[in-house]
């Protein structure tokens, strides 16, 4: 296992050292953004010292918040580095004083050439080629914020989360082929519905957001909503009948009673067959130490859904990246 | 109209002035929710000093954010103040020392009972009877937040406030009558759909949001989903044809640029007659004073679909208030 945080997160914090910070801002894109919630649970949980925001890139340049300032340290992340808006907010960000991390697979990107420091990531997807879970946006983002903790008074949480890294590849494995049954069962079952909604609460949120966004809706033209957990009680719930599709995360995390409630009212109203609800619990994830544990969850369901994509796209024969009409398909928009 | 801020508000204040606040919670659960997105926009936009949370009362109570302390205030919401998550927020929030204000119609409700101060608002339509918008929630919100600016060293945004609230009520009736014919239309154009999105941005986003999920999700059992004008282009807009049903905002605040993109998206990928657009400024606001005038406009668009919502329910013959089938029906979930 590696025994201290990557250079590239060395190097920010080291630059970032002599800096007063009052406001955090988490801000990018779609699937970008949605790592950001996770980043902003840590926080809430760790950071006393620290408020954190999470907001897509373009609100964020037009909302101008008045905190934003030489107070502020501003983490975007773009996998290719070339998102419009986030390039636009790093460099609003840099121009009203603050300090500008960028997550990227690109440094040599737009935004990368935009920010103060870059800090490199590497996703399977696009190349279709495995990676170390530790090299992945999810970790790179954890080892900032941990080392960002450490470095200002918080709790040192840096250990735990190498080792969790080093233990996760085998936990993401075993929940893909664990899954897989299931996976196949619940393609077969949603495979011409027009809506799957995907629900979590606490760290999961934003898998759930994701899955939801940029596969169900972007890759599958399946109509889709991230629900709240704690939300679906106070609105959504009254489209629960015996035909209603949902995705539920269930994690480790503090929230997890309000995930749970959301499953029990799914399996008493709805069809159980109808609702893939994924339960961390029996993923095995022992090797995973505190706190991290819960709050690597996101990625290890995050990346087992991505295999169910895969079989419901082949069932629905829309391939998934090549499936899409819009992104990267057209640019005057 | 009126030259002060309402007696609650101003008790409320005088009670918090020696207090010192490094955090606001702005906590509640759905449609109460849905006013606090606009709340957060107001602070973002004027307050320096303060960063403010919008949160789930489940989730907050969860969470458990390390910054809720003496130094916090949470503001809480609760129609009739008996929802649980929300009264065990304010209790929870008490017990770590924050300082609790909730708005409520019933000020002898468990809410009511369990926060320092209570601030009445009414609503139109539990009771069917017109309301002065000034004692509505979000009036009584901004009031809040307006006075507690002032008292904060931050700007003095009371007087045009109350001078806005005063010509409220025919921008509202205004939007009702001018919007009348569209609302017959594409009501009759969404009757039978399985979905139908809304999207908005800014201080706009909440009324969207308590759209798709208070009335179309909840009354009307129509899947829908409020979408982020800024994070449809990075995945939702995929779903995007000529058969996709939006519900989009297009309001006055920072964030226009970003709705009226969306806009001219769904113009020339969808089918406009399936799009039902509302531009605020087709809304005649000019009674409404700045900086009051784009965050008012959240709740002349709700109001105003609240109209659609009933030609809506009319078509499809399902009652709007007494169409649910859990809420209010069951309470053993």
């Amino acid at each position: 296992m590696r025994t201290s945080l990557n250079p590239d997160v060395l190097a920010a914090l080291d630059a970032l050292a002599p800096r007063e910070f009052v406001q955090i801002y988490l801000v990018a894109c779609g699937g970008s953004l949605s790592i950001m919630h996770p980043g902003k649970f840590v926080l809430d949980r760790h950071a006393p010292m620290l408020p954190a925001d999470v907001v897509n890139a373009a609100e964020f340049v037009l909302r101008a918040p008045a905190r934003l300032g030489p107070g502020a340290l501003v983490i975007l992340c773009s996998q290719t580095g070339t998102t419009r808006e986030t390039v636009a907010a790093a460099e609003f960000a840099r121009a009203r004083g603050a300090a500008t991390l960028a997550l990227t697979m690109e440094p040599a990107s737009p935004l990368g050439r935009a920010v103060d420091h870059v800090l490199r990531y590497a996703a399977p997807y696009t190349t279709g080629t495995p990676i170390d879970p530790a090299d992945s946006n999810y970790a790179v983002l954890y080892m900032l914020l941990a080392g960002f903790l450490r470095q200002r008074g918080g709790p040192d949480l840096t250990l735990p989360l190498l080792a969790s890294l080093a233990a996760l590849g085998p936990v993401i494995e075993g929940a893909k082929s664990r899954l897989a049954p299931r996976f196949d069962a619940f393609a077969a079952r949603v495979k011409d519905v027009p809506v799957v909604y995907t629900m979590a609460s606490g760290v999961n949120w934003g898998a759930a957001y994701s899955f939801a966004i940029c596969v169900l809706m972007e890759m599958q033209w399946i109509g889709s909503q991230a629900i709240h957990a704690g939300e679906f009680f106070h609105g959504p719930f009254e489209v629960v009948d015996r035909h209603a599709c949902f995705i539920l995360l269930v994690g480790l995390d503090a929230t997890r009673p309000a995930e749970e409630r959301a499953r029990a009212f799914l399996h008493r109203f709805g069809d159980p067959a109808n609702v893939l609800d994924l339960d961390a619990r029996t993923l095995e994830p022992g090797g995973l130490a505190e706190p991290w544990r819960a709050y690597l969850m996101p990625l290890v369901f995050f990346d087992a859904l991505w295999d169910f994509a895969y079989r419901l796209a082949r069932l629905r024969g829309q391939p998934m990246l090549t499936g899409r009409r819009y992104m990267k398909k057209i640019t005057d928009y």
